[in-house]
């Protein structure tokens, strides 16, 4: 006897989108949300997958996202820059109707940008990436988060562990796709230390004094530190001035003083950058796809791994074989659905 | 009675244009060599400045780029793309070539990008970056090298140091830009440590073995790291997948296929992103640029440093004072002056 049941994809995301449209949100909301979550549920990404739901719930019950938001399209001047205002709702949503219009604009002007504003984003980016590589372009998105990391020589938390994803487009395969914050650790990582008693590795974190420490306690009440030192931190300032700044949308201080908590999902915007190879490549020797399959071998013929790579073969076992969930979860989604808001403090 | 004469930077720009144009290089190749080579000099860049001199004609004198090259503007149909093919030349006339247009396209269609084709690129990307944001634009630059550095969990070369570079103008100051290679270290650096005869860092390169090493000698003959581990590894990536195939353009395994060396300047493409702030943020609350600053003032506030302010420090004092060259810079001057192609082998 197994403790584990098996949903199909779709069986999921109907459970999933049932559970946000009893909590209040609307149909384009719930639907959304619900593709993420599934998503990150099918590609083995726990941290990404129906975990997220409660935060998503108390985020709402909290008032700082409206379930009933509509996106809409913003007229903009700019012929490369879709904006789409998420109108306080979830960014997913304002994503996808953003997408066919950063598509078109990508293949007509070779590259373009989407910037959704006003919207709760709690999700990996990889998603994005992929919705854009499907449709055979490359695209970078990035986004700021709460103020949790001090910049490389400062003492004090000011940046957010700030995404940036990229992906690559492949004819006959899984696409080239990479999503990681740019702080060496995600927050939800020093907390697993924390409840295991285990000592952080150096280099991860500042304590309230900006001095180097391994205590997780410690780095909760300080500072993370970005990947790569000063590097990773110039990344992540590069972050908050195109995708805060630039946007006219919230930086990671702004974030956290909207939210007053790291325990809701971040309220800012974000910034999609789409290009299409074959524009850039046009009139010049030899097919970008192909001669991208050449580097990928050439990575792959000396034992080093593709980013993604793991999650596409959990997807590939989740598309045949459906999505195994423990008693516990369903347990959960089963809770969530019965209770909505109220499952939630 | 000192060693040192001071030169003012228009004298030494002469200087190092006459070079060029004693070795060959026709007006518009050896003025803007000349010029990048003088601003690293000026910034106290020392490994870009008139160090640099000896390669680019060296590179002339092997055959590897063309001296006599005129950039031409490529008709282009996608909008928001600009391509100026070098002719074989050095990258930087073709680039200032493409700069007006960048901008104009930059600032009606909010963002767009410059493709360099059929260059060789051997400074720093930071003069690159600072001819947009001296425009009011936010900028993002990247280009391969030579294969160099083993992917992250790879044990040979394959990827090159891969340098990106951002810049956000600012209306009082110099600008924010950071410029960097996405390798733990310069190839350069680890031959300092050889000739002092000193171990490198840990986690800077792998032997011809791929095992870990810490002699520079093992580490030249096998390869440099990515920083940040399969984060930087991942960006130097993207870079070939940008910049060398997404462009039409080679990779850096096929630059050292190209040259055979690293000892001389290497060929590519490069690729240029330029964003309006004004386009992004319109329509939307509060000043990008003066947004901007509160973020680098909370950054140099925590006593963190803003990238390239030590650069730009070095320019000031330049400006007023001039620039100081030693004895033997100034002998090297007069020699490569004199004796043009025939003073390299």
């Amino acid at each position: 006897m197994t403790d584990n049941a098996i949903l199909t994809i779709t069986a999921l995301q109907e459970r999933v989108e049932a559970i946000f449209a009893k909590a209040g949100l609307n149909p384009v909301q719930a639907a959304a949300l619900a593709r993420v979550i599934v998503a990150g549920e099918r590609d083995a990404c726990k941290s990404h997958g129906i975990y997220r739901i409660e935060g998503a719930l108390r985020t709402v019950k909290a008032g700082k996202v409206r379930p009933d938001a509509v996106p809409e399209i913003v007229e903009q001047q700019a012929s490369a820059i879709v904006r789409v205002n998420a109108n306080g709702g979830f960014a997913n949503p304002a994503f996808e109707l953003g997408v066919p219009h950063l598509v078109a604009r990508a293949r007509s002007h070779g590259l373009a940008a989407l910037v959704v504003n006003d919207c709760t984003h709690f999700s990996a980016l990889w998603p994005e990436v992929e919705a854009l590589t499907n449709e055979g372009l490359a695209a970078l998105v990035m986004c700021p988060s709460y103020a949790t990391v001090a910049p490389t020589g400062g003492n004090k938390p000011l940046l957010g562990t700030n995404p940036v994803a990229f992906g690559w487009p492949r004819r006959d395969s899984t696409p080239y796709v990479f999503d990681f914050a740019t702080s060496v650790a995600a927050r939800g990582e020093i907390e697993l230390y924390r409840r295991a008693g285990k000592p952080l590795p150096e280099g991860w974190a500042i304590d309230a004094e900006g001095e180097p420490t391994t205590a997780p306690e410690a780095a909760l009440a300080g500072a993370m530190l970005p990947f790569g030192g000063h590097k990773g931190s110039a990344i992540a300032t590069m972050v908050e001035l195109l995708a805060g700044i630039m946007i006219g949308d919230l930086t990671s201080p702004e974030v956290l003083d909207f939210l007053g908590t790291t325990t809701l999902a971040p309220r800012h915007g974000e910034l999609v950058i789409a290009f299409s190879p074959e524009a850039f490549a046009a009139g010049r020797p030899g097919d970008p796809f192909a001669r991208a399959e050449v580097l990928f071998d050439a990575i792959l013929g000396q034992g080093a791994r593709l980013p993604s790579q793991r999650r596409f073969a959990a997807r590939q076992k989740s598309e045949s074989e459906g999505i195994s969930l423990s008693r516990e979860e369903i347990a959960q989604l089963d809770r969530l659905l019965r209770d909505g808001l109220d499952s939630v403090v």
